[in-house]
């Protein structure tokens, strides 16, 4: 077993993951999340929202998953969201026409569907399932597609990504930030990718869960006014170069953004958070590295484009986040297709005095020579560039005729006005997260095995393995578990009291009274538990129970009454265990 | 402009609801939660997690929306999830046939499809957009459907409900509770329903937020634990009889379940904690009732069901919440359609000694009678059914032939056996909620117009009418307002340093130094944020603000030391606003 298959294994037993429809068979590209994978992707979330819509005050929106045409028309996906698809002619079954020939060349997601044809006619490549022959390769759309209302309908599709519910509102968002840039907004929640065959288990989902947050900045100034509180994080930078001559370097943002590695502030500001989050809910900081774009798969209207890439047994290193400054490139695209302007006016902190150059036709002199069209050359040398004025001849075009207008007809002026603003159309830069993926990560990260004392109570010298999921407290899923000693009820009722009381303060709390205490303190280990309460027959006598610490196994021991407090700070709030109670 | 025009109107203008894919046209059916109404949305699912999952324990999974056929033709859905459609033959418009007869018929939606048919034609209705024939009346299915996966590949429809997911899940749920009944599980997420032309905005979705609790519990006691809790709680029930006779009874649910109204103890706790979280979150106690499903329009299986209903202003009473008892028909559906047993072994608290009736075959005597078939005789009557044992004459089937067995072949006896539990199917109550028709409904009733003074501050007289969000002060999405008197950055550096301070307590808080102070506190009226600071002159001086209360729009001064912790405890721990401070 790798740890993949460890981990898996480990998450359908406890109910973090299940697959989905097994009860039915099962289909690839979907799993379930258990009552405590639910739990923990919520914890997340939880976090993802302190950062991006507490602290940094991008607020959230919800917008359907369901969307129309136009959307995905303008966004490109309609048009380019495929992914070249290679059918066997005898038993059907779909691939990947680009991995069926990953063994051969070395980019094959570069080559065109012809190119792929003809490597694998050439390489003789059968069927991978049957050995039978195999079809030519074909764009297929990886968005699902649905039907809007009843008959003929209106097409929908269930939305690739979150982002564009953001950029179709921009309207709407700028005008609730009242117009002021930068303002960000954030979405969490399903996108969906019809895959053509996904193998990767939770790593390639059909459905998935994204954070985007896309925050609209003035192109003209791409300096993150909090930029001092991350200049000093160091983080692993594998930039361009560095993938071009295989290192990854350890340096300061502000010296990432002093060299030219980071395009500028914003972008390194959030890779900076990205980095704070991802170490928050317990990624190492060993496996975790920021990957630029290389210029040849970037976008073509990115400016600059770094992957967080979080590294696994199985899978290597895997992205898990994007951060991209995307430019004007969506806000224009949707600008263009619904005819609607799609920019902020930003006024100057003083207004600006500009001088223009003007054109002044003298319609004493053009009347004459142009009879009844001298008012439409006017016109026409009016809104002429400054270049074409300034040539040798002018010419301008009346009703689709060339008319050349002698140098003397016109005179030139500068005139200087008061100018107290201008429109923009912001740029976007946009930290896009894969939350699955990431969750997934945690549970690795957080997987461990060692050899520890059998019974722990005891001093039996015995040693056993246990398995050991270290989630930060803050992620855990059940956060403290309560349990009696024995079960006998005068352990057990105020055992179940406790929970009441950790309950009210709002912390998962389970109660498990069933076999031995050891085999109990394994199970909440497996789970990631961070702290055990054991109710014995001491506490009867001095309210006092034990606090057992999953990490070290220690234990002490703590008065019952403010319990709860207690147990809050030490999740929530960073307090020592060691500080906690008397040890024992 | 009725009050739902007028809550929709600031809804709009304010960032809680927008229609969706507006800068293409729109789509009906379809709508977004701005940045407000989005935030309004977390706070109330918040809550319900906090009822739900915290101090319930019914642990929450997330399962995919796209599901497989088998799980919808096993549910019904397939089979009976549609409405009734007529389109017009001349402008291809599409409408409810049961919604066409309305103004004609009592009850539309009982009527078959030839009987919509025969009244259409009967009474000459016509399009009511172009006034052309309509055509027959057919049953349109109301899942979206879509393919997974590429070529013909698989059907796949977007749930209708969530709560599919969790029935499937059952052997996994069960396992995870250790096999003890009850046990609850929870899901909140999005469900869809393909509505052949919805009109009613908000309130009928195509796309819509379901928080949906299944709680198995044993049939044979349908008590519930902690009934207790609940049996004084007085609420508005609509039964059945009281529909018949028109009234609405408030009673304790102690009462409602002694007399026979609410089935049992277990559906009425149910009752009970709906109407605490709906209260909780603003839903004023006039406008809320419990309707009980009549038997003829009750689902078949279900045993009994309440629908808590809300008063608005336009719709009437719309449905927000159903919690029924549905027996065991979802598992045993699953079950069938699996082909998998789906049930608890239930143990009994001692073993029990069961007495059961035996055959004994005498092959003795059997042998000469039967020669080679003896045997099988012998086999076939130890299967016999009691009743068919104490018959004059025994009939057994071998092969396909019918032979006698003369009485005298046979004894009988008793056997006692120690029996430790039993194999139950569970039944299911089901509260299944409604979010967005519930965020709608806290809105319309938080709403509320009143003439105030125009100035607050100063002493004017003249009155001017305010719009004011009266939320609960958990569910408002902006908890507190900074606002710096003036735009001097001697009081814009210290309200920014408070907004930190807020926001590290995990309050959402916002910043707002644009227009006069009386503008700002209306804006803070319309969203409903519950506390406006207000730093000025003084504040530099004694190191104190003014905090206002959305509600009476007293005022008190408080000291910024410690102001993200009064803040706090009046949002969450119901802090009086009259001992936050001094009164101005």
């Amino acid at each position: 077993m790798d740890r993949y298959e460890q981990v898996i294994e480990l998450a359908k037993r406890r109910g973090f993951l299940w697959n989905s429809f097994e009860l039915y068979g099962g289909t690839a590209g979907f799993y379930d999340y258990g009552p405590l994978g639910s739990t923990l992707k919520r914890r997340i979330e939880h976090i993802w929202r302190d950062l991006y819509v507490i602290q940094e005050g991008f607020l959230e929106i919800e917008t359907p998953t369901i969307g129309i045409e136009d959307v995905f028309v303008a966004s490109g996906h309609v048009g380019g969201f495929s992914d070249p698809l290679c059918e066997c002619i005898k038993c059907s079954e779909a691939f990947r026409a680009d991995h069926l020939v990953a063994s051969i060349v070395e980019v094959p997601d570069t080559l065109s569907n012809k190119e792929l044809d003809m490597i694998i006619k050439e390489n003789g490549i059968k069927c991978p399932e049957c050995g039978g022959e195999l079809g030519n390769v074909y764009e297929f759309n990886l968005m699902f597609k649905t039907t809007i209302g009843p008959g003929s309908g209106r097409t929908g599709y269930m939305r690739p990504e979150t982002a564009q519910g953001m950029f179709i509102n921009f309207q709407r968002l700028s005008r609730f930030y009242r117009d002021k840039l930068p303002f960000g907004v954030t979405q969490i929640g399903k996108s969906y990718r019809n895959e053509i065959s996904p193998r990767q288990g939770v790593i390639r989902l059909r459905e998935f869960t994204q954070a985007e947050a896309e925050i609209f900045i003035d192109p003209r100034d791409k300096k993150h006014r909090d930029f001092e509180r991350f200049a000093v994080t160091i983080v692993n930078l594998y930039s361009e170069e560095g993938q071009d001559n295989g290192f990854v370097e350890q340096m300061t943002l502000g010296d990432a953004v002093n060299r030219g590695i980071v395009a500028h502030e914003f972008l390194a500001y959030h890779i900076a958070l990205t980095n704070l989050f991802l170490q928050r809910i317990g990624i190492s900081q060993a496996k975790l590295r920021f990957r630029q774009h290389k210029r040849d798969e970037m976008a073509h209207y990115a400016i600059d484009c770094w992957d967080a890439e979080i590294e696994t047994d199985r899978f290597g290193w895997i992205e898990v986040v994007g951060i991209a400054d995307r430019t004007d490139y969506d806000v224009n695209a949707h600008s263009k297709m619904s005819k609607t302007e799609l920019a902020v006016y930003v006024e100057y902190d003083e207004p600006r005095i500009v001088t223009n150059f003007m054109v002044k036709p003298d319609m004493g002199k053009l009347g004459p020579v142009f009879k009844g069209k001298a008012k439409a050359v006017s016109e026409a040398l009016k809104i002429l560039p400054q270049e074409e004025l300034e040539k040798d001849e002018i010419t301008v075009v009346i009703d689709g005729e060339e008319i050349t207008v002698p140098p003397d007809v016109v005179e030139f002026a500068e005139e200087t006005v008061k100018v107290s603003g201008e429109t923009v159309v912001p740029h976007v830069i946009e930290p896009s997260y894969g939350i699955d993926r990431i969750l997934y990560c945690v549970m690795e990260h957080a997987f461990d095995e060692e050899m520890v004392v059998a019974n722990e109570n005891d001093e039996n010298p015995e040693k056993e393995e246990r398995i050991v999921l270290r989630f930060k407290s803050e992620v855990a899923p059940v956060q403290v578990a309560v349990l009696p000693l024995l079960t006998r009820s005068e352990l057990m009722i105020p055992a179940k009291e406790i929970v009441m009381q950790v309950r009210e303060r709002g912390l998962l709390v389970t109660y498990d009274d069933s076999g031995t205490i050891g085999r109990r303190y394994r199970r909440n280990d497996e789970i990631g538990t961070p702290y055990s309460i054991t109710i014995d027959y001491q506490s009867l006598d001095d309210e006092t129970v034990t606090i057992r610490d999953r990490d070290t196994m220690m234990q002490v021991r703590a008065p019952i009454k403010g319990i709860s407090d207690l147990l809050y700070n030490l999740v929530y709030k960073g307090k020592k265990f060691e500080t906690s109670g008397m040890p024992i």
